[in-house]
């Protein structure tokens, strides 16, 4: 009877721990069952930051055959543009066109507050379907610290 | 008191492994303790390896609004400058008064000691109040492995 | 009797942490067993996505002087080329000399399928001794989620 309290607390011990290690899996080398939760995990968070059309389309690419390789249900693509590359998302981007369909096929775009703030832009200068985060860089850094994936095409 | 052991010893056993998660922390999602904790750990490593000041300037610009959103005194910000990106951070550089505020900022600038012996530098030639790292991109590496946030600008 | 068969499952459920602790201890501040670890573990992925010589020299030093810095035999370094990028890699680039030499060295140096795919190259049009992956944006997402560090030159 003791042992098995014993057993049982242990049991929560070991819980414990996996509780405490959930939020890292994405980091680890994974057990098969592991693999099977990062199947459905992928977080990917693209940079943009250049004033450069091809530079954009580029970024597009990556977000359209990274969700074309994992399947586009298993990976959520956020595009942030900020600085220069705010350019981007405004509503007569030369890329305009591809952004509608980056937005059919579940791609967040980003666009950076302070950036705009500073180009003395209103949302109503975006692409229809763009969303604004406060500050771009803090915005990428948070997705870092939870674990997302970051590429600066 | 056999029970009494056991459970002390599975205290120590759940202990010591929140201890060795510790360091981890900050990739994680976050309970509020940690939340608190978190705000005080923001680290942000910039790089710059472009010979451009409209890139020189932009990597000032996001250490600059990362403070601001953050708030200066939770946020540790450094700007790696190697290969053609070490010009940034010579005496002569275009962008050298707004070193100087960067370091009042507390911004720490670290120039590759790599680079500057290809270039045949010496501290001497840096903006005052550089600092010289062995090798720009190990020190990327290491802060990333310290779990510090990357953005190249 | 109990305590020693509890004792022995706390020392599993220890161990157990221990064990899924293992893949993210590069990430960890280290104890010296963990230090002597990390030694031989650094690893880096490198990023060209630029139709730029100056830029493949430049990951091509970086590449260099992180081995020169860790120990050739301490750090694992792959070159990741894609989208315009990938013209690094062909038989008749500008850099296929270096190519050669980072090889020798034990550089991975791994070619874009998708973009090959786009650009109508075959793996004859790539310098001898480069692979392929089968996305460079999804292999450089993989090698960050285990814990390789990245780095955009």
């Amino acid at each position: 009877m003791k042992l098995a309290l014993a057993t049982q607390a242990l049991a929560a011990a070991v819980l414990a721990a996996g509780v405490a290690l959930t939020p890292v899996v994405s980091h680890a080398q994974s057990t098969p069952q592991q693999a099977a939760q990062k199947s459905e995990r992928h977080r990917l968070v693209l940079q943009v930051s250049e004033n450069d059309p091809a530079n954009w389309n580029l970024a597009l690419n990556n977000a359209e055959n990274v969700q074309q390789a994992l399947g586009k249900d298993n990976v959520q693509v956020e595009i942030v543009a900020y600085g220069p590359g705010l350019n981007m998302l405004k509503g007569e981007s030369k890329v305009a066109g591809r952004l509608n369909a980056a937005l059919d096929n579940n791609v967040s775009l980003l666009a950076c507050g302070t950036t705009m703030r500073k180009m003395k832009l209103t949302k109503a200068d975006l692409a229809g379907g763009v969303n604004v985060v406060p500050g771009g860089v803090v915005h990428i850094m948070q997705r870092q610290s939870e674990g997302w994936n970051y590429v600066k095409p």
